[in-house]
């Protein structure tokens, strides 16, 4: 296979492709690495890659492929990880001076079992400052002038840039789904407790949640799949038996989904109004299975979720403020001082209101399957604006613990918006399946 | 059976002389009645009772009995429940004003069940305003000038008088513990999330636990049997396989146990001289089954207890406060105004280390079986003193979550002092063999 094709094939299809020797590992990171040459210097996506290391491992993987042994579904398919997960092939740095010494580790627990499902670890992806919003250096693939989103900012970009088929990122309020709405491709949050955040940076552990970029629904449901072991290291994390999204979500759905668009109370303020419009005939297109409704409270929940991350980034992050105020940038200091005064009342309250906030949303899902809704306020903003976009329509669902996914199915001007579907805890698997049917439906009928 | 045997029998001997039908429910009751008419004009025990519904209750258990049904474990057997606990036989009132009109609700979870297993709700007793550290009216039956410790004041009074031969009570810091160690009866706090607390009031949720008062510890096992289903309402409840508490509490432990002799850092400063003698002597009469451990760090678990019960006591009364000040106590008042300023920082810090104390308690159970430790500074304050004690030996191990019993095992100038035993979470049923254990073998050893 050519290098231009190489590039372009999802997980699924790079894992299927080398198992059937129509390519090898080492082809396919040799390509990921020549795009990488070519277009790392403008889009800015990599905080640090070792590219004798990872054709090391990918020509191990050929390897043992040669030998006819049983491999796992990624079998040398390279994936990158956002640098705020723990790894021992790469240090992690966190987007922080302060980490600058804090050197490789044990791998973070979904890093290790993507390696042990086969992947090849391609590099560390760029994360904004502590996962939070002072932007990094990395450029919109898509349009060099513009944001990439944060915080995951180089794992939305690299795979938006067909720089590797896909990337761990991590979300607290919007640092999955908004940087895949921006870059045009798949994000993915599921329900909070289905990944192990052992070895993931803390900012806020009521709410912070690993999450994925790429570039198909299937392979979405995949590297879930081999990431979603219960960890009883993680206090969130639920026993339950193996979910195999990838059978669930790869099937048709045994009834015609269908969809209520919840505009949130964020959406006069900060939705652009040619997403309005986009998303007013995306239900208009959809017809009967597509009903607005209004979910009332969201607007508690969208303040609960911000009194939660600012006094937990304050508590988590306060001790590196207390070492060295002048290693954290203005943006950063502001907030850690705004999160130190929340008044623990307000911070008790909201953390035990999450429980009866999303068992609000119960009658909704008695006749909807999922819950349609953007997922950024509209096309990423401008470098000059200095900021990584509003996450204001995805962090109520991230408080709640919801499974929510970003679809890349409109454009404005030339640009991508993302749809997001949420769906209920622990039933990701259904909002994936109806995610894909949502894309081919829409494929089909435009 | 006479009255005086009656109001001296323990649950399990109750259940099995109403089972064997040496006597009746309908006795039974009007013993613990007359009893109560006697006494309680003195000790102040009960915050309701209601004679003709709990005899109607007796009588339709006798009732059943004749029918020759299966009956359950507690069959006409009369319990007593802190006044905190919702019940549809009687109203609730908190110890506080504002609770005045709130009635009768649906039976806690925990109440439910006894009833379940055939238990006669005899009345509610008197809780200290709130459950927390203001007095009531209750006297210690066994020196009427003295406190009967609180929280769980009634609970405590009323089994320790034979009132009754068991009461449930709660423990938030020492609510269950301090006061069956003042009244000389048995107390268990079970590990956070064995026992429901569906239908309690909430003072602090991260603390908050159902516990029991009794005259042995079969009746703790037993009783703890009938209430420990695991219940998702409760986010604390946890699945387990049923625990079967009274078979292992019956059994010979198959090695003799060994005790961690803990001082916590509030021995020097709290601990009643006379006290801290007796425990030496305790101590030394083990001999090598017994060794004093000091264990690191507990310094910073009593005040991590301290701030979280602080910060959720202002979160859970703020609202009260808010509606009717004056009718809170001025010691109350000036609880919920320092909890209210407790630094968001410092609580969210004392939340997340909980785990990290509990296995800062590991290596200890690799070599001993339980901690021995005194379940209150000395014996029960004067009333003068206007103190229902202090908690300061039970409040660290409540907040790790780790099952504690009191053992009414030691007398200082006639009045009962108890020792605490605390085990492994999740392991009760060890702990309270060895309780069974310990109280044996210095009966027959001394």
């Amino acid at each position: 296979m050519k290098s231009e094709e190489l590039v372009q094939l999802t997980v699924s299809q790079a894992a299927a492709a080398i198992a059937d020797g129509r390519t090898t590992s080492e082809a396919l990171v040799t390509a990921f690495l020549a795009r990488i040459k070519a277009r790392d210097g403008e889009v800015g996506a990599w905080a640090s890659i070792d590219a004798d290391q990872a054709l090391d491992q990918a020509r191990r993987a050929d390897t043992v492929r040669g030998f006819g042994r049983g491999v796992g579904p990624l079998h040398g398919v390279p994936i990158a990880i956002k640098d705020i997960f723990d790894t021992v092939d790469y240090p992690t740095r966190m987007g922080c001076p302060l980490y600058e010494d804090y050197g490789r580790k044990q791998d973070a627990a979904c890093v290790d079992a993507l390696k042990s499902a086969g992947a090849i670890i391609l590099g560390k992806t760029v994360t904004t400052e502590l996962a939070l919003l002072t932007p990094a250096k990395t450029r919109n693939p898509l349009a060099l002038d513009r944001s990439p989103g944060g915080s995951s900012a180089g794992s939305a970009a690299a795979v938006g840039d067909l720089m590797v088929p896909a990337a761990l990122g991590s979300q607290t309020a919007g640092s999955v789904l908004r940087p895949a709405s921006y870059c045009g491709i798949y994000g993915f949050k599921p329900t909070l407790g289905l990944i192990s955040r052992r070895g993931v940076l803390m900012q806020s552990p009521t709410l912070d949640t690993v999450g994925m970029f790429a570039r198909s629904i299937d392979d979405l449901a995949l590297l879930t799949d081999c990431m979603s072991a219960h960890d009883p290291a993680d206090p969130v994390s639920y026993p339950r038996s193996q979910p195999h999204l990838s059978e669930i979500a790869g099937s048709e759905p045994p009834m015609t989904p269908t969809f209520a668009f919840v505009k949130t109370p964020a959406w006069d303020e900060y939705a652009d109004p040619a997403m309005r419009e986009a998303f007013q005939e995306l239900c208009d297109h959809l017809g009967r299975i597509c009903d607005e409704i209004t979910v009332p409270g969201l607007d508690h929940v969208l303040e609960w979720q911000r009194i939660v991350q600012l006094a937990e980034n304050a508590a988590y992050y306060g001790p590196l403020q207390d070492k060295d105020r002048s290693a954290l940038s203005d943006g950063l200091n502001a907030r850690l001082d705004e999160g130190a005064k929340v008044p623990v009342r307000d911070y008790i309250e909201a953390i035990a209101s999450r429980d009866k906030g999303y068992a609000g949303l119960g009658e909704l899902f008695e006749t909807y399957t999922v819950i349609l809704t953007p997922a950024a306020p509209g096309p990423a903003p401008k470098l000059e604006e200095g900021i990584t976009g509003s996450p204001i329509f995805n962090g109520l669902w991230t408080y709640l613990g919801m499974p929510a996914v970003s679809i890349p199915l409109m454009e404005i001007n030339g640009l991508p918006v993302g749809v997001q579907l949420v769906g209920q805890r622990q039933d990701d698997a259904r909002l994936l399946r109806t995610a894909r049917w949502l894309a081919q439906h829409l494929a089909e009928s435009t």
